[in-house]
């Protein structure tokens, strides 16, 4: 009988950014106690998945074992690490735990669902710990950019495993914990198992900045803008928000918080205690009766989301609310890889009313949430681990931080998503490969990402849709002329006839032509017709578009 | 009777980086003769543009003019610049003027297209020029990244008009001729009317570098891989192609050229006398007896295009070559907005081989191929025009540049596609809006932007598609009942019952309720099945489909 072992497996995040959910095991082969850290979402695009709401794990494997899981434990509110809470909670059913700010946020996920609020458990900071079957967990602060972040430390019969969560070393953070050197040493001191490590900005080569360094460039420039001003920034970086809001106080603005995850971050937060004090905000309503120059604007959508208040301002309006001439729009933010369009229409939208647009090119009005390069060298030096586990990362970022660890002398291993690491032992081994992958949330159906529908949606984009529908009598014998409607098609090709004419002359020609086996055979007529519609449209307008057969027989 | 003008009138690329085309017009109002300067084409892309193969300027205007068009002037062989010739050649019929080079490439264009390459006249720089009605044009060597482009010297009775084409000031640019301040004040000292200028990089604050500062670095980095290297830029960059051929020649490395546009590049700058010495290559299939350590792949697909070269090695092989663990790949390129996630797919595709993927972030490795701002002023300062009217950008490029001039003193002024200017007063005066927009060439056909044939395929994209199809009798009662067939929808809703039959039950009920006037009239019949469809759909998935009704009538 094989012994106990401490198993490490990531169901999302290990070879992405984004949709976080790692699981971690103790106990015999096959029979091991589960622990879930986070439960994120990643969100859709047009290229890949057209008309998708949201994009979750695929948590098949955990459910198929959910009496087994011991506990859920979200390190922060970050939608790809919180996101997938409640979507999932009926089919895990574990209670989850958090730091309050961000059981907070969960409950109101929760309740938004319909679930008790009960479901979530709201723990203290270390030295606090849970007990979850095999596991002790404890939450230890870290900054990061969205308050009460915490890494967790992990223990097991087989040693303390410390997850860091998303992080940054910042002493400063405004709101929230400071990083703790002294803290994550003592809790490391007595050895550390795995060290399963934030990867996302191992890229960038200079040491983090702290938040406290943005207050006094983005004081300067609000106050010497000489409109209204509008700044953006991710609604959970509310020490950001702070800042922002602070700064337009100074110059004698008032401020209006627009846009719905705007209002409950900072509702959360005060609620929570998480923030003591806030300038006073004014509604936008209210706005439209104070002059421009007295006003700022805080705002959602800083990754140019079509929907969001920054979006609409840039169409028009919003609550009432218009830019001008003079204005100035403030990106407090960086523009995450693939949102480039979205942000780079709203600047130009911008550009044509008059706005002066100021982005973080300069770099001095936005620092990142993570921890940089010879950040993540400070934190492997603490806590200095057995072994090194990248995680939340694409694949050229954990490979580049298991580089970065190696080359410190340190153990490391690129595991990604569907890899179980059993950490029992001096070095880590791989045990199984588990099917991994993504849900779809379509409207409110869970669809799987290999189920082939978001597959045909991007085949209809790429080659529009023709429908043929063909009457057969109690004969078989064709009934009238078969009939095309087109989608997403040109109306007329080469030709300059109606393109659907031509489609239905070369069917009905066929049709003419087959022999009574073929017009007795779905199978074969449905294939026949979808054959010639393709070819009939190839040589009239240059591309064989999707087809669908209607075949009704009066029989 | 008024008075003759000379105007200025952008149809792509004032507004936007791509597709340019530029008409200046001489003579009476509405009667002038007109010369275009480039035409070109831009890209489609999933989120606007899905299944486009190409996206070209709405010349509507021009053609219903064509007879007053007396020569297209391209100023060099960029696709953004040149790509729409062949594609427009039989609407405008007029001659196209060029360098050796790009007329090299715009002839092959257009036997491509079964045009006679006598469409294309090949004429010399600066101090030639071509007569073309009331104008007079000379192409004015200048640097860019792509060999012989020009600024155009266009000569009208209303004065001097300088077009830089897209430009950088480059003074040892390794191939194609280096910028010539002392020709470029030469030709302005009589006085320029006005500057028509390149705003692609007027928010990038430092001088540009020349494109030979790439070199030594690029050398170091070859020399350095221990494996096979693998670099990228665009192939009309011969300047660099050289650069990363030279490298690989000194660090004794064979090389191969893969990507039709590769070869065909450095053929007709061989063709054309552009290109003098370049090391010898060898073929896919030769390469594959060399040892890899001695091999350098030069290859297209710097912005992760599907079909190119390094997208195909990122996925396995091209020409039966492949990367390993070991090897080396070298973007040699700057990734343009809207083209990250392409790219970050192939460097997670190589992450995973184990391939070192080395980009531009260091700054090492890629100059870019247009005048930053301070170059920019070192333009408008040796031109000394009496008006700037930034071109080639999106409207917070020309925003930018226009403000650039006016700080320095310079009439400057933002015109964007489909403004008219009459710029032979003292100061440069809208006098017509046209309308523009964009053509896109879908298979074989040209089909408006604004057709709607584009917005139905992003529809069935976003919301899949539902085929609901009745047959009534003679007497307009149903025939059987409705028949659904669906497309990019989820196979069952909510209430696990296969989604068809219960948008069938719904029809079915209604087609029961329905009364005579409804079932004999297609439109009220076709509008009830819609909504009906929608409805049941959105209460079983959570989302409403587009729908195609097709009624089939017995009578």
């Amino acid at each position: 009988m094989s012994s106990e072992r401490l198993i490490y497996l990531p169901l999302g995040g290990a070879g992405e950014i984004g949709m976080n959910a790692y699981v971690y095991g103790y106990g015999k082969p096959d029979n091991e106690r589960y622990i879930l850290v986070d439960l994120g979402v990643t969100f859709p695009d047009m290229d890949s998945t057209p008309g998708v709401d949201l994009i979750l794990p695929d948590i098949t494997w955990l459910k198929e074992r959910a009496e087994r899981i011991e506990a859920i434990f979200i390190t922060h509110a970050h939608e790809d690490h919180i996101g997938a809470v409640a979507h999932f909670y009926n089919d895990l059913n574990a209670p989850v735990y958090a730091r309050v700010f961000t059981a907070n946020i969960a409950s109101r996920k929760m309740s938004e669902h319909g679930y008790p609020a009960e479901a979530v458990r709201t723990v203290n900071a270390w030295p606090e710990k849970t007990k979850a079957g095999p596991f002790t967990v404890g939450f230890l602060p870290i900054s990061h950019s969205i308050p009460e972040s915490a890494g967790l430390v992990i223990d097991s019969p087989s040693g303390r495993v410390i997850h860091t969560g998303d992080f940054k070393l910042d002493p400063t953070p405004l709101v929230g914990e400071a990083f703790d050197p002294e803290l994550w040493a003592a809790v490391s001191k007595d050895g550390v198992k795995a060290l399963v490590c934030d990867s996302t900005n191992v890229f960038a080569p200079n040491p983090g900045r702290s938040e406290l360094d943005v207050g006094p460039a983005i004081t300067e420039l609000v106050s010497a803008a000489p409109g209204m001003v509008v700044a953006t920034t991710f609604a959970s970086n509310v020490a950001r928000v702070k800042t922002l809001a602070e700064a337009g106080q100074r110059a004698g603005r008032s401020i209006v918080l627009l846009g719905r995850a705007m209002r409950r971050m900072v509702e959360a937060s005060i609620e929570t205690g998480v923030l003591t004090d806030f300038p006073t905000v004014i509604s936008a309503e209210a706005a439209r009766d104070v002059p421009r120059e007295n006003l700022m604007l805080l705002v959602t959508g800083s990754q140019g989301e079509r929907r969001a208040a920054s979006a609409q301002l840039a169409r028009g309006k919003y609550q009432g609310l218009t830019m001008k001439e003079g204005d100035m729009f403030l990106f407090s933010s960086k523009t995450i890889p693939g949102n480039e369009r979205g942000v780079i229409r709203i600047i130009n939208a911008f550009s044509e009313m008059g706005v002066d647009v100021v982005d973080d090119s300069s770099g001095l009005y936005h620092v990142s949430g993570h921890a940089n390069r010879p950040d993540l060298e400070r934190m492997h030096e603490i806590v200095k681990p057995q072994m090194l586990i990248p995680m939340h990362g694409e694949h050229r970022h954990l490979r580049e931080h298991a580089k970065l660890g190696d080359a410190k002398g340190l153990q490391s291993v690129v595991v990604v998503n569907g890899m179980m690491m059993d950490l029992s032992g001096n070095a880590p081994k791989v045990v199984d490969y588990i099917e991994t992958g993504r849900t779809y949330l379509d409207g409110s159906i869970k669809i799987g990402a290999l189920d082939g529908v978001v597959r045909d949606r991007i085949r209809l984009a790429l080659n529009g849709h023709v429908v043929v529908t063909v009457i057969l009598d109690e004969q078989d014998e064709p009934l009238g002329e078969p009939w095309c409607e087109i989608r997403g098609i040109s109306d007329t090709g080469s030709s300059r006839a109606p393109l659907v004419e031509v489609l239905e002359e070369d069917l009905g020609q066929f049709l003419n032509r087959a022999n009574a086996k073929t017009l007795k055979d779905d199978g074969k007529l449905e294939e026949s017709l979808r054959r010639i519609a393709r070819q009939s449209a190839q040589k009239e307008i240059g591309k064989k578009p999707e087809v669908t057969v209607v075949i009704s027989r009066m029989r």
